[in-house]
């Protein structure tokens, strides 16, 4: 209910109640409502609301819609907030941005920020150090966890986070971890080099985020510590910002495997055009592809006029190739990413969807035999089943492979998705269907 | 190279290599290739870890990986194990078993143990309750920082997190939450109450857990505090369960978006029978609603043989139809899994959707053109290009809104997935090519 007053309320020009609603809603909904707004009126509602609330809105903003909502800012007001920013995430906007509105960006910024967030934005796009803090808190080994926390106390008021504390020796070396946890509950006394644990994982600066992320899932940690190649503690990745990375990334594969270029931002937001733009190029090539299926027909076209029967299943054939086929790439694409599969298993996952195909085959034979037969005689009905057998067993095992294959060779597993498995099995299933047909007719 | 490793001292049942291995390896690696193995080899290599080792390897499986190596231990060991497990994962464990497993979990628990899994067990399957942990620790709103901290100390070794700490009056009621951060960092005369945050989202343990942990990530929380219908603190959801509740919720979405029914366990580790069933029903189902193209040809079986060149055109069509829809229909599940869209976004997204098909339809009508008239001449042409715009436009409009409208049925919209729309848009896309053809021809 209190969404579709806040349209009225925009659509009405009511101030008033647009300031009203705007006490009334938490940081994170009132981001999300600018998400999905037109820029015009997400700078409107921005500008109406008070310095701190802005700040803490404008935090929980994806970076297209920072940039988005800081474009419509006069200069006063652009330069507190980007000031304002964390470096790592002024960094990852200053990343998506175009070059004019970055120049802005970092000719308002004081000395520190500005090299802070220049040397974050040194680390490719998609790296660790595009998303870690610089502003880790360390602690000393030789120290005690009172010493520790006193520390922390001093120094913590800046830092990303207090909860996760990389253990240092005199040189900024990572010597293990301590957590707050760890040096609250212990008795004061304990030592530090006691207390930190050198089993858990750490990260260098330019490994790539995902994989850094979805390590913090896998060991449960609320923050992976980030070395440079000296195993000197640079920096802190946050389990906010794995989360953010691995959602980034799942949003991005369920896109290409649905063969759509991804796209940042608001799915509300993003113009027409740009959403054509993300699915066009993917279309065109396969259609181009899907061009072999008119090849094929072509080849059979005697076939297809001596028995127009044979062309009603020609639908109902490719697009259970097609589906099986999407099946086994999904589950392969997935597997992948969540660290279930490696590009080593191709062979086993072969015969493993070989199984599983024949199994499936079988069944929707059955059910071609039955529906062939009553609609278009016994011959057809035969060909059709058997055809189900053979696609359903290729499908899955090209749906299946295809994924691996292509990772192995340095592709994203996502692009070799659900509609490009489709285009292939289909051309192939329609010569094995022809091919059984003309034996048996 | 560790890895291969690992199976080649399997089979070569190289009993201290493996011992090497396990010793040699963190616990979330040894989780991982545990879920890769057959039950008996998971059990075969379980059994080699000691003790301390082994409830951190088995606190990183999943449910099912769990029950596999429970399954295969003697009384002892198996009853250590599921004592030493905090109450949120046992309940989890036993969510997912069969009575008979349950039973015997259930038989060695201390009395304690049992209460707290039995409470966890009463909540429904995919609610905060069967996620959350009951070892929350609270603080009293009538004391002070330093108060705070020392009661932490005293009562913090059993809580399931000691970094965000629900404040509550004298019946516990919720009053706002307070960061062991803000504890450490503030004056140690402060009371908590002033530093209690009200503005903070809470759960009930009714609640449906998938929006519970999107909550905590749109509002970047570590934990959430979890309430009963008279706001009393009864238990709080981390951010590595609400993580795992995400990573689950994601798999389901994309199993599901690709027709298949989520299976839970490792690719690798499930069998080809349970793979097969989970692919199945969907392809019968889909393979029944393809029939629908069956007849929509019969009844056009005139045209056909009166231009069999119309059928080279078939699999062009309707895979493309295909993918525009299950573009849309992707986007539209992510953007509603990610809280971008609202079922009341039908009309809207409609509209987007069929200016979209009409560009991505206008251009590769060009394509169809140029095609068409090479292999097939200029009328057929002129009939594939017109279908192909029509076919686009219908595509995108019923993929983007199909998933909508089964969420506001009560439906998942990852079920009216990709293949669903597929098929649909194959039959009709079928009408509209033979409509289009014979006002043509």
């Amino acid at each position: 209910m209190g969404l579709d007053t806040l349209y009225d309320l925009v659509d009405n020009n009511d101030v008033p109640g647009m300031k009203r609603w705007l006490d009334e809603h938490p940081p994170h909904v009132i981001a999300d409502e600018l998400g999905r707004s037109e820029a015009i009126t997400a700078v409107l509602l921005f500008r109406l609301l008070d310095k701190d609330h802005a700040l803490a809105v404008f935090e929980e903003l994806d970076p297209v819609d920072q940039q988005k909502v800081l474009s419509g800012l006069r200069d006063r007001a652009f330069h507190d907030l980007v000031e304002a920013m964390d470096p790592d995430d002024r960094a990852r906007l200053l990343g998506e941005a175009p070059a004019k509105f970055a120049r802005r960006v970092l000719a308002g910024l004081s000395e520190e920020q500005r090299t802070m967030t220049a040397r974050l934005l040194g680390y490719e796009d998609g790296t660790v150090g595009r998303f870690m803090s610089p502003q880790v808190l360390v602690v000393r080994s030789d120290v005690s966890a009172e010493q520790a926390l006193r520390s922390v106390r001093e120094k913590g008021e800046d830092a990303e986070t207090i909860y996760t504390l990389p253990v240092v020796d005199h040189s900024r070396r990572i010597r293990g971890v301590v957590t707050l946890r760890e040096l609250v509950l212990s008795p004061p006394g304990t030592s530090v080099s006691e207390l930190a644990n050198d089993d858990i994982p750490t990260a260098r600066a330019t490994d790539d985020a995902e994989a850094a992320a979805r390590l913090m899932q896998d060991a449960n940690l609320l923050a992976l510590t980030v070395v440079d190649s000296e195993d000197r503690v640079i920096g802190v990745l946050t389990i906010d910002d794995a989360f953010e990375v691995i959602e980034a990334a799942d949003t991005e594969d369920v896109a290409r495997q649905s063969a759509t270029t991804p796209w940042s931002g608001h799915y509300m937001a993003v113009s027409v055009v740009q959403l054509a733009r993300s699915r066009l190029p993917w279309l065109l090539l396969l259609i181009v592809a899907a061009v072999l299926t008119v090849n094929v027909l072509q080849a059979f076209e005697q076939d297809l006029e001596a028995v127009v029967g044979l062309a009603l299943f020609i639908p109902l054939l490719i697009g259970t190739g097609g589906n099986t086929g999407a099946q086994a790439a999904t589950a392969a694409v997935r597997a992948l990413a969540v660290g279930e599969l490696r590009t080593g298993d191709v062979l086993r996952v072969a015969f493993r969807e070989s199984r599983v195909g024949l199994l499936i085959g079988t069944a929707l034979a059955v059910v071609g035999l039955v529906v062939g037969a009553l609609l278009a005689g016994v011959k057809i009905a035969l060909a059709v089943a058997l055809s189900l057998v053979a696609i359903c067993v290729w499908a899955a095992i090209i749906g299946g492979t295809m994924p691996l294959v292509a990772k192995r060779m340095g592709i994203d597993p996502a692009v070799v998705s659900a509609p490009l498995v489709t285009t292939l099995v289909d051309a192939t299933g329609l010569i094995i269907y022809f091919l059984i047909a003309r034996a048996i007719l």
